[in-house]
């Protein structure tokens, strides 16, 4: 029934029928059946058309450019049809015919605007009393709706378990293709987490780990962090988890002028060997335009020399220290001992994890991991929820 | 002869000797032979101690945490030894020794700073009349001077072609693995670019496809595209490419207004079929730390519908048509028709492109494509700068 080819692979139910529509100077004036009035510029009417001479059918891409119409283009008539469909007769002559379900999802009046803010997915912050989310492997890989509510878990929350995986060495591929494809890094598509003699990176030995987030040194952290329980005979190496975002939010209220220090002065993170050299300058904290906690990136042995005017310079070690000492609080840590079949998965851009040193004369102790990036874990996530 | 664990992989020659070494309450004022100051704080210095304690040598990673040391610590003693390095004992005995070469390197007084922003890689801007920078194939493959060439007109021109690169299908990998590994997408590790009947996008039709760049719908854009042509027996479908640093910087001299809307007003791009709904919402120019352009998102054929307050919507519109009614401008615009066997390779970040339609009906038409993160990039120049 839902004629407009931009409605691809979503439906938009009709929420409210349209009543009336006002031609003004620049746009027409929608009124709904609950009362809410919407403005549509006929420039942005005009560039959603979604006839088939403006979007072709096939791709669903819009073939329109807006600068091929007139910039002062103006309706000839408006008038809301029988089917309760907005339709427009440009001068000109081009029709455009919109779906009020589709015209309702899209309208920009504050109220509108208001209501999707108001529904999009929230952090759900955790501290040290956190229940970890567990799902089962062989429910992941079947069932659709298990999968997903271990996505939005991911999404929400930051960091789940998941017990029953197999213990054959790549066994994690298959899980993580669940969602979609790797992303390699010079550590490899998946990397084996042991500790070995010539370590590029301090995760390939023993030592414990501070809390930390994986290759800050890129521009994009990777999103999620997968790590699968192999082997696991070696006295310590507990995984610690805290949620950055809690801590983040908490500096922000006990020590605001630290919490936008670490906001705004860039930091360099740097990973290097003999085939690459990595550098990445950019904030511990990231805020998104709603100035809210969007990323953490931290991994403090990746960390360069600060650099910044000398006399920021003080500041910043107080935020700096004052950050690293809040990751130790117990109020914010989840530690836990990962058995053989069990795998970590977490947000790596909010959930910074750690390990204690562990004794590798006790027994061995072997990890593997892999990432993927936010926006596959997304559009997993819709396409699971259409 | 440099003890600095921290010099792993690079040098730092001596620029000028250190000359004296004052103790400050916070800090110590070093003074160089030719006469600059520089400071360095207690906690700075302290943080960056290169002893075998303080960084584990075969990882050269840092193991201490500055918060492990009093928030107040300072030196016993400060001096300059026989060889030159600056030597600090610290209350409580732990001993840090800095080569000069590598202090003068991470001085942050601001002469230094200003010294060091200033020998940052700068993008050369281009129009119409570039001379695009053409790049043999075997000589890249085969000689890392020819590749460093290369590279850096990628970073810092945006536009290269390699001519000369075999026309089996695949070949394409091989000279991207001279920078790195390649980044996947939904679209694969390679794709064809050909037209199909069930075409997941417009790059998959005949048709034109306007200036644009890969992948806006994803957090990062891809950073570099490689478009390698195998067979070209079709009518039409030349390339075209503009420099969308120089458009942005025309832009924000031609019309302030619609530069800054163009910056601070977020568009939706998306791409959606069966399996994915890539969705990203961001700016269409984004600017760095100190303002320059350092990005441009644009695929009129992806973009969503606009989704700004009422009031700000016909400024959108305005800006909006005005960048698209500069793509088109004669003077940015630099088309060639790509031969078998020549290869594009383009800062997707930076470098619009654009195809004109082309007659399936007239000969065939294959092209291939992938893509390399900007971070790869980097680090490969710098691994060949060493």
């Amino acid at each position: 029934m839902n004629t407009s080819a931009f409605a691809d692979f979503r439906s938009y139910p009709l929420i409210s029928a349209l009543a009336a529509v006002q031609p003004l100077a620049d746009r027409l004036q929608v009124q709904w059946a609950d009362g809410r009035f919407s403005p549509f510029h006929h420039q942005w009417l005009r560039d959603n058309c979604p006839c088939a001479e403006c979007v072709y059918s096939v791709t669903r891409e819009q073939v329109l450019e807006i600068v091929d119409v007139p910039e002062d283009l103006v309706p000839n008539t408006s008038r809301i049809d029988a089917q309760g469909f907005l339709c427009v007769e440009w001068q000109g002559g081009h029709h455009s015919r919109f779906d009020p379900g589709w015209l309702r999802a899209h309208a920009y009046d504050d109220l509108s605007r208001a209501e999707r803010l108001q529904a999009r997915p929230k952090s759900q912050l955790w501290a040290t009393d956190l229940s970890v989310p567990v799902f089962d492997y062989q429910a992941v890989m079947e069932d659709s709706q298990a999968l997903l509510s271990w996505l939005l878990a991911l999404r929400d929350i930051g960091l789940t378990q998941v017990r029953g995986v197999p213990t054959e060495p790549g066994s994690l591929a298959l899980i993580a293709q669940r969602i979609s494809f790797i992303r390699e890094s010079n550590f490899g598509v998946l990397f084996n987490v042991q500790s070995k003699a010539n370590a590029d990176s301090n995760a390939y030995t023993a030592f414990n780990l501070p809390l930390h987030s994986d290759l800050p040194t890129r521009e994009l952290q990777p999103g999620l962090q997968f790590l699968h329980c192999l082997v696991n005979d070696a006295v310590g190496g507990e995984s610690i988890f805290v949620d950055g975002f809690a801590i983040a939010d908490a500096l922000r209220h006990e020590d605001p002028e630290a919490f936008r220090n670490l906001c705004e002065i860039p930091v360099e993170f740097r990973n290097k060997d003999r085939h690459s050299d990595y550098r990445c300058l950019a904030p511990i904290i990231d805020l998104d335009a709603l100035g809210r906690v969007s990323e953490v990136r931290m991994a403090n042995f990746l960390r360069g020399p600060f650099d910044a005017p000398a006399a920021q310079m003080p500041a910043l070690y107080q935020a700096y220290r004052r950050f690293i000492a809040m990751t130790r609080e117990t109020r914010f840590r989840v530690m836990r001992r990962l058995n053989p079949g069990e795998m970590w998965c977490f947000d790596n851009r909010r959930t910074l994890h750690a390990r204690n040193a562990f004794d590798p004369a006790s027994g061995a102790r072997h990890f593997q991991g892999c990432y993927i990036d936010r926006d596959e874990l997304l559009s997993r996530i819709l396409v699971l929820q259409r």
